[in-house]
C-alpha cells in the first residue's frame, strides 16, 4: 500500500460528481500550519467540494458541459497536526506516487496555505518546464519571521531548489526583499496592472512548455473572494483571470498540475469563494478537455 | 372583499415612501417553499423595503427624484406553509384582481423565489407580448428532483403553457437538459458574455411591445449581491444591469409588469443585497415614469 | 430495491463511524417545507453528522466509550422540493421499509421540522406505545395560517388520527386553541417547571411500553441551543434533559425510535446546536446500549 | 500641555509603522454620535490600524516603498460621549494645535463619520483653498430631523461658514433639497458617471491651490467596501479612485489635508473595508512622497 | 397636537398585537447617542416588536394567555441625531404627554440605553415612590469622560436630582467611585449574588408603593442575552429574573412604569437576545393584569 | 538581551491597566500551531486584553477593587509560523528568564492552544508542586495522528515527563485510550458531575503545595464561552468555577503560575467569550491579592 492508501481521507466527490477514473486526478491537502494571519484554509478542500454541488458544469469559457464527465477525487491528505516539515515530506511523497500512477492525468489540489506548491511542484521531479503563479502576493522573502519555510517564502525557496522558469501574475503588495530580489534574479513578474492587458499576457504564454499553474485566490479582488486569509485590494476580476488562464491552455503548452490555495471558509461571507474556486476548477477541467488533443506533447 | 383583501398584510410602505393612489403598485410575496439549496428568500420583501429607506430618491438613470411621489405598496400576501399548489393560485388569484383593480399601473413584485413569476405571468392572461427575464440560471429543467412547478423549471412552465415571446439575459449556468432545449425550442438566450453589449442588446429590445421583466438578482455578480440562495460567479455588475434595463423602456415597448426575486437576507451582508435591490426597483419606477408617455399603448 | 434504495443520497457516516450493521440505524430526513419562521433545517443531517466528527465518543450518562462501536446510518432522504404530501409519502413508505428490515434496532431520525415525526410515527404502524415529546412548543393547533399539516399542528394530527399515548415535556409556549385542547382532550402535559423535577417526571415514565422519543431541539434553553428557527426563552438545560430522557430507558419502556428535529445551521453559532445535537444523539446511543438488555420487550 | 496631550490615547501606530517624526501625521477621531443608520464607525481608527499591518509597503500608484519611512501616528482623540458640541470644539482645536506644531506636514485623519471634516476644515483657518469631496451622497442638507450639525449637513455647513472652493466627486443619492441647493450654489458636483472620465477629471484638478481631501468611504461600491453605514450601489472601484486621487498629487496642487471617514467595523466581512481604507491611506502617503518636492508651494 | 403626535413614527405593533386602546401603553425610544463601546440600541424596539411576533401569548409566570389582548403601542420617537440635550427634553415631554394622557396605564417602554430611564422617571414628576433597577453596572459615576449625563452616570442623576427610593438589583461590576458613593450615600444595592436569594430580595419589595422598574438587559447573563453593548459575566438566568420581577407585581406595590433598555440587535446572534425582552415585556403585561385588581391604589 | 526583549511585541496593556512593575507579570503567547479543528486562539491575547478595558475592575468572588492595581504585561511572544519545536523551546526559555527575572510574581499567561503549557510547566523547573488541569478533554492522548507533541498530548508528555502532582477537573470527554491511561496512571481525575461538588473539590486542595493552574476555557459550557475551537455541551458555569478556583487560593498552597488557553475570537460571538476570559484572569488577579499574605510559603 502506498502513501495515498495510507493517508488518505476519503470526502464526497467535487461538485457531486461521481468519482471514477478520469483524465482529472484530485487531492485535497488541508494544511495551513505556517499560516500568519487569519488561519482556517485547512477547511477549503470540503468546503469547496460541497459549495461545487450547487454549480451547473456548464463551461463559459469553452461552451463545453461537463455533467457527463467523471473525476478522480482521491479524497484529502491527513497530515500530522503541527509538523510541517513531516507534513511536506508527506505531500511530496503521496504527489510523486500520484504521479506514477496516473502520468498523464491532469493533476488538481485544493488547499491549504500556499506552501503546498513547494513539495507537490517538487515532487514533479523536473517534468515541469515553467510554473505559472497567480497571486497578490510574490511570496518571495528569504525568510519569514526566522522560519524559512512559510507560506511567505515557498516561492523563493522553489526559485532557489528548483530548476523551472517561473512566471508570476498579479501581484500589487512587495516587500522590499522581494522587490530586490527580482530585480536581481531576474524572475518574470507582471504585476496586476501589467496582468490585465490579455494580449501582452498571451505573448509570455508563449512555449512554457509542460506547466504548472499555481493559483491563490487573493489574486482575484476581495469583492470577488472576501474568504481569504489576507484579503489585498485593487485585485483581478474572475472573468479576466479565467480569460488569462484560458490563454495558457491555448497556446503551445501542456498543463500537467494545477493548485488554487488559500481560501478560507472561516470567514468567508455565504461560501462565495469556495462557489468561486469551484466554478474556476470546472472552468480549469473544461478548457484541459477543450484543448487537450491539440497538444504536441 | 377579494382575495387581496383576506390574504394580505400590511407592512411598511416600500422606501417609506407614502402609500396612497399611484402609478405603481407593489406585492410582496414572500414564498420560498420550493428552495433547493438556502432558503430565506421569504424575508426579502420587508427586508427589501426597510433597507430602502435609507437610500436617496434620485435616480442616477432618469435624473428624476422621486421623494415627492407615492407608492400604492399592498403589503404581503399570506400563504399558507408548505402548500405549494394552493400558494400559486393564491398568488394567480390575487394578481389577477390586482390587475382587474389597477390595469393601467405598473405592477412591482418581490419575492420570494422565482417560482412565483410563473402564477403571475399566467394572471396576466395573455395581455403579455414578452416576457424578459434576468437570470444567472435558465430555471427550464423539464423537471427537478421529481418536482415539475419549482424555481429550476418554472420557465419551461412558462414556454409550455403559455403564449408569450420569452427573451433571456445573462445566464451563465446550465444543465444539459437545459441548454438542448434551448437549441430545439430557438428560445432566444442571450448569455452573460452577450449581455454586457449594450448595443447588441438594444436590438433584441426592438418591438417587444407589452412587456414584463422578471429579475432574478442572482443575473448580478455575487461581489455585488452576496444575499442569494446559489451564488454564480461571474456575474452583471449592477450599472450594466441597468442600462440594460433601461433601454427595455426607452424603446418601443410597454413595461406592464416587474419582478425582482431570490434575494435571501439571512444570508446577506450588511443588508447590501436588499439595498441593491431596493435600488434597481427605485430605478425601475423613474424609468416607468421618465418613458411613460412616449408609448404607443 | 426499495425506496431506501431509490431515494436515499450517501453522506458521512454520523460523528464519523464507521458505517456497518448495528443495533443503531440512522437516517437524515432534511425537510423543511412548512417552516414558517427562519427555515434550514434541511441542513441539520449533515451539520449534525460533521459536528460529532469532533465530540469524544465517552457517554457522561451512561459511563460508557462507543469508540468500537458501529453505526448504519443510512445518508439522508430526497425528497421533491416543495411537495409535502409527496414528501410525507416518501418519508412514511421509507420508514416503514426500515421497520421491516431492522425490526429489532434503535431507529434513530435527524430532521428537518418536526412535522417529520407525523409520516414516521405512522409508518410504525401501532407498534408505538407512547410517544413521548420533548419540545417548547405543543404543535397542536387544529391549523395554522389554513394549513393543516405542517411543523404547528402535526402533534394534533398524530392524536386525532393514530392510536397511542402521548406525553409532552418541557412546553412553555402555547395558543388558546392548544391551550383548550389540551384541557378538552386530557393529554398529559408537563410545562417547563413541572420538567425540571426528575422525580415526578419519573413517575409519568413507569409502564410507557414501547416508546418513540421525539426532540425538538428547541425544549433546550436557546443559551445552549441558538441554532434554532424560534428561539423560545425559558427552556431546559442540556444535563437536565439528558438527566430525563435516561429516567425512560432505565424505566421498564423499551425505545423503539428517536427523532432530534429543528436544528437550524443557518442561524446558528460556531455549529454549537449542531455539536450539541450529537452529544445528544451518542448519550441516546449509549443508554439504549446500556439498558437494551434488561428489557422485558 | 495642549489639547493634543491631553485628549488623546496611544494606540499602536498605523501599519505597525515605527512611530517617529516623519512628514505624515495620523489622528483617529472616534467620533460617530451623529450617525442615524447603523452606527459604529467610532472603530474604525483601531480597526484601520491593526488591518494595516497584514498590508505590504509597495504602492502601486507610484511604485514606492514605504517600509523603511515613519508615521507621527498620535493616537486617538478622547471625546466626551453624547456631547457633540463639545466635542467638535475638542476636534476643532486639537487639529489646531496639530497644525501650528507640524505646518509643514501632511496631517491625516482617520474618522469616525463624516461631521469631523467639518471641525477639522475650520482649524485649517483658511489656509485650505479647494476641498475635494469623494463621497456617494452630498451631506448638503440644510438640516437633518431638526438638526443642524450632522454627518447629512456637514458640507452644508462648511459652504455656507467658510470661504473655500469645493469640488465634489462620486455622488449617486442626493434629496430634492440638495439637488436644488446644488444648482443655486453653482457649486462643482461630479455624479459617480462623470467621476470614471478621468481625462474630464484631472481638468477639473489644475491649479486647486492648497488642497484638503476628505474621502467618504462609501464613494467606492459596497462589493469592495461592505463595511459601512449607510451602503450605497452602483460607486466607484478602488482602482478608479486612486487613479483620481493620484491626478490631484500629480497637477499643481499641494495636498495639506486628508481624511478617511464613514468605515464601519461592526458591519464588515472579514475586516476588508478596514484593509482597503489602510491601503488608501498607504497609497496616499506614496503619492505625497512622490510629488512633494515637486510644488511650487 | 402634542409632542407625541409630531414626533412619533408610527411601526408594526408589538408582538404583532392589534393596537388599540388598552392598559398597556408602549413607547419605542431609539436613543443611543451616549454609548460608549459597541452602539446600535436604536434598533432594539423595532427588533424586539419584530421578534415578538414569533412568540406565544401564553405566560409562564401566571398562567395567562393574552392572545385577545390589544395594546396601545404608540411606535418610536423621532429624535435629532446627535443632539442629547434636546432629544432629552423631547422624551422628557413626551413621556409627560402619555401620563397624562393615561393615567391609569402600565407605560412600557423599550430603549436604547440606559440614559433614558432619566428623562421617562423625571417625567412622572413625583408620582413614583420606588424605582427598581435591575443592571449589572450600578451606573452611578458622577461623570463619565467628562460627561455628566450618559448611560454610565444616568442613576447618579436621578438619586441627586430627584425625590425617590432606589433598589438596585444584579449588580456585579463596579467602579471605585460608585462603590463609595453606595457607602457614603447608603443606597439599597443587592448585588448578583444576593439578587438569587428569592426570599431575602422578596423582603425588600413590602413596601414599595408606587414603583417603576427599570430593567437593563444586562443584568442578565450574556450566555441568554449575548446582544448587548456590554456583555458582562456572572448574570442573571431569565427565569429567576422574570420570579424577582413578579414578587414586585404580587407584593403590595402599584407598578406604574416600566423599561427595558440595552439590548442590542447589532451584535446579538439569531434575534435571541430580542426575543428574550419580548417575553419579558410579555411576562410583565400579563403580572399586570394577573395582579391589577389587587392593588390598594 | 535575553529571550523575553528579543522575542517580545509590544500591546495595550491588559484591561487597559498602567503597566508598572507589580505581583502580576503577564505573557500572551499567540501560539496554535497544532490546533486540529477550528485554529484561531492564536488572536486571543490581543482580544482579551481589548475586551478587557470595557469590565470594571471590582472582582465579585473577593470584594476587592483593582483600579488603583498596575500590571506588568510584557506583551506577546513573537514564534516562528509553523515550527513547532523551535517556538516550544522559545516558549521555555522565555518563561525561565522571566521566572529569573520576577521570582516572587504571579504568572499568568493568555494562550494560545493548550499545548503551551507544556513549556511552561518545564521552564518552571520542578518548583511546581500540584498542576491543576480545568479542561472538557484529558488530552492525555499518547499521539494524535502520528503527532507527538499537540494540544491533544501535552498531558500526557506532562505526566510522562515532569515529576508533579497532577489534578484534572472538569472533564467530560474522553477517548478510550485516555481512560484507560488514567485507570493505570492513577491520575487523579474529577469529571464535571464530581467538580460542581464545591465541598468535596475542595477536600482535594488541601496541600497542594507550590499550584501551577491551567484552564482551559472549554471546561466553561459553550452557552457561556462559544468561542472556541471545539465546544463541548455539558460543561461548567462560570460561577462555580471561579468558586472553585478560589478554594485553591484560600486553602493552604501558593499558585505560581496561571495560564489560560483555547479561547478562539475567530468564532466567537460579540466577544462574550473573550469578556469572560478577562473576567476570569481579574478574578484571579484579585484572589492572588486577597490571599497572598496568608501563606506559609
Ligand atoms: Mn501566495
Ligand atoms: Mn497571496
Ligand atoms: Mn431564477
Ligand atoms: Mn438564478
Ligand atoms: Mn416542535
Ligand atoms: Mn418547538
Ligand atoms: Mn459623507
Ligand atoms: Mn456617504
Ligand atoms: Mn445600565
Ligand atoms: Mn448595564
Ligand atoms: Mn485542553
Ligand atoms: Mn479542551
Amino acid at each position: 500500500m502506498g502513501v495515498l492508501d495510507l493517508l488518505t481521507q476519503e470526502t464526497i466527490g467535487f461538485a457531486c460528481l461521481p468519482k471514477a477514473n478520469s483524465a482529472w486526478i484530485l487531492l485535497g491537502i488541508p494544511f495551513d500550519s505556517t499560516t500568519t494571519y487569519k488561519p482556517g484554509t485547512r477547511f477549503a478542500p470540503d468546503s469547496v467540494r460541497s459549495a461545487s454541488c450547487n454549480l451547473e458544469f456548464y463551461s463559459l469559457l469553452t461552451g463545453l458541459i461537463l455533467e457527463d464527465d467523471r473525476i478522480n477525487d482521491l479524497g484529502n491528505l491527513v497530515l500530522p497536526p503541527g509538523e510541517v516539515e513531516k507534513s511536506l515530506r508527506i505531500i511530496e511523497d503521496a504527489v510523486r506516487e500520484l504521479r506514477g500512477l496516473y502520468p498523464d492525468a491532469l493533476t488538481i489540489f485544493i488547499g491549504g496555505e500556499h506552501l503546498i506548491t513547494y513539495p507537490i511542484v517538487k515532487a514533479f521531479d523536473k517534468t515541469i518546464d515553467t510554473l505559472v503563479v497567480f497571486d497578490a502576493h510574490l511570496d518571495l522573502r528569504s525568510e519569514y519571521l526566522s522560519s524559512k519555510y512559510n507560506h511567505a517564502t515557498f516561492l523563493r525557496r522553489i526559485v532557489e531548489e528548483l530548476d523551472l522558469n517561473v512566471l508570476h501574475i498579479g501581484s500589487r503588495a512587495y516587500s522590499k526583499d522581494e522587490l530586490d530580489y527580482v530585480k536581481s534574479s531576474g524572475l518574470k513578474v507582471l504585476n496586476i496592472l501589467e496582468s490585465k492587458d490579455l494580449e501582452a499576457v498571451g505573448k509570455e504564454f508563449e512555449n512554457l512548455g509542460r506547466t504548472y499553474v499555481s493559483l491563490d485566490i487573493d489574486v482575484i479582488d476581495p469583492a470577488y473572494a472576501p474568504g481569504v486569509g489576507n484579503p489585498e485590494p485593487l485585485g483581478m476580476d474572475p472573468l479576466t483571470l479565467l480569460k488569462v488562464v484560458k490563454k495558457i491552455f491555448e497556446s503551445n503548452n501542456k498543463v500537467i498540475g494545477f493548485d488554487l490555495v488559500e481560501v478560507n471558509p472561516l470567514v468567508d461571507v455565504n461560501d462565495v469563494t469556495s462557489a468561486l474556486a469551484g466554478k474556476i476548477i470546472l472552468e480549469v477541467m473544461a478548457m484541459d478537455k477543450a484543448f487537450r488533443n491539440t497538444k504536441w506533447l
